[in-house]
């Protein structure tokens, strides 16, 4: 049965590590608010379920999914029921919750570069909260940056089977998530990403294998692949970067 | 085998999350940073996990679990480990993910909570970020609690079992979650709090429900349960409520 993802289409946004989970499967899906609305789809499609009066399990929030009768909301919870259908977490439980663990802590990562440009509300332009903005960013820069890094690393340094994968010896969705979470991080801090990222061996050359995967090299050419922008999670703004 | 909780010993904190699944059920638990250190316990217990170089699934923060072999971080995690175990979640698949996605979207209202107080850096006093805090706060105040309460309201009048509980017709570690949440608004913003959950009819009486839960009231009375204080992430400043 095709999987239906629900997102804002003009941003990657937290949809963009169902995304990537979805294309480095090879999974069938349909991102249905860029599908045509004539068709059924965009946006009014994905408002449907957010505002419908007899959804019974109503998304907070996009992104969510829509696979059959199940409609579920939340990045981790996604991946959570994802990862075993696409192959991309392990059999046992432990590593599994070990998986989801990460994936929530990387939720934690972005929600913090979120805040770096909306310190105050999300209601209101970044235009109206600068000054919040460089004093957050610079902390997020300067320390939270560095300790998320410095976490991942020791993660990969402590995988007994060996350093090339967040879990185990394959791909998992915490591999792709955190591989999108390095990619903002480079888009949005282009100085202090870079800075940072050198002192996380690990995580640059996971960050690299990723890259190589088949499925998503072929992806990130591809037009289903969203540019970075000033209206998503990571946003390049110069001043807040250093 | 006994679970062992390990959160800061003062607060309650997100480890009050995981210790209010654990008495409702009437787990065998041991608090261990607020045990004796002569017995093993305390915080330098806690501090060996999260700083030890050989712990293979090192957390990122407190609180986490330990049981057996297992060591569990993110309190989502730790609770969608804890629930089958100890009976507060559903037996099928669909209904564990949407009551781990109502746990999710608690865990991003606490996160907004906490940032009304420390809106630019958690490595700062309260007292360097007033103004922003006092900005976000209003927001808080003004536009999050009441969406965020309307959400889980609209949950309590869908479940198709009856509104007393937010998944089916048994009490699971989201009711026990919402309470809290509840309990904590309430504390920090007793007038914008009060006044949002006015408009909840439902989820006060979910809070209410909970609150004469036999092993709550219990806890809630006894020395285990700690008192909301300024030190927490949910706090009564009053210049931040109206």
């Amino acid at each position: 049965m095709r999987y239906e993802l629900h997102y804002w289409p003009t941003i990657q946004g937290r949809g963009e590590f169902v995304r990537l989970a979805l294309e480095a499967a090879g999974a069938d899906y349909l991102d249905v608010a860029r599908g045509p609305e004539g068709e059924g789809q965009g946006v009014p499609a994905m408002l449907r379920f957010l505002e419908g009066p007899d959804v019974p399990h109503p998304p907070f929030a996009p992104p969510f999914l829509v696979h059959g009768q199940l409609v579920v909301g939340q990045t981790a919870a996604i991946l959570l029921y994802l990862g075993p259908r696409l192959g991309l977490v392990a059999k046992n439980e432990a590593q599994r919750l070990w998986t989801h663990q990460l994936q929530l802590t990387i939720a934690d990562a972005v929600a913090e570069a979120h805040d770096t440009h909306h310190p105050i509300a999300g209601s209101l332009y970044y235009e109206d909260q600068k000054p919040e903005a460089a004093r957050r960013a610079q902390e997020f820069r300067e320390f939270r940056v560095p300790k998320y890094l410095a976490w991942f690393e020791s993660v990969l340094q402590r995988n007994p089977r060996g350093s090339a994968h967040l879990v185990g010896a394959r791909l998992s969705y915490a591999d792709l998530s955190l591989f999108q979470l390095v990619e903002g991080l480079l888009y949005a801090f282009p100085k202090a990403g870079r800075r940072a990222l050198a002192q996380a061996p690990r995580v640059q050359a996971l960050h690299d294998l990723v890259a190589l995967h088949p499925r998503v090299t072929d992806y990130l050419a591809s037009e289903r692949r969203l540019p970075f922008s000033e209206d998503g999670i990571f946003r390049r703004y110069p001043e807040l970067d250093a």
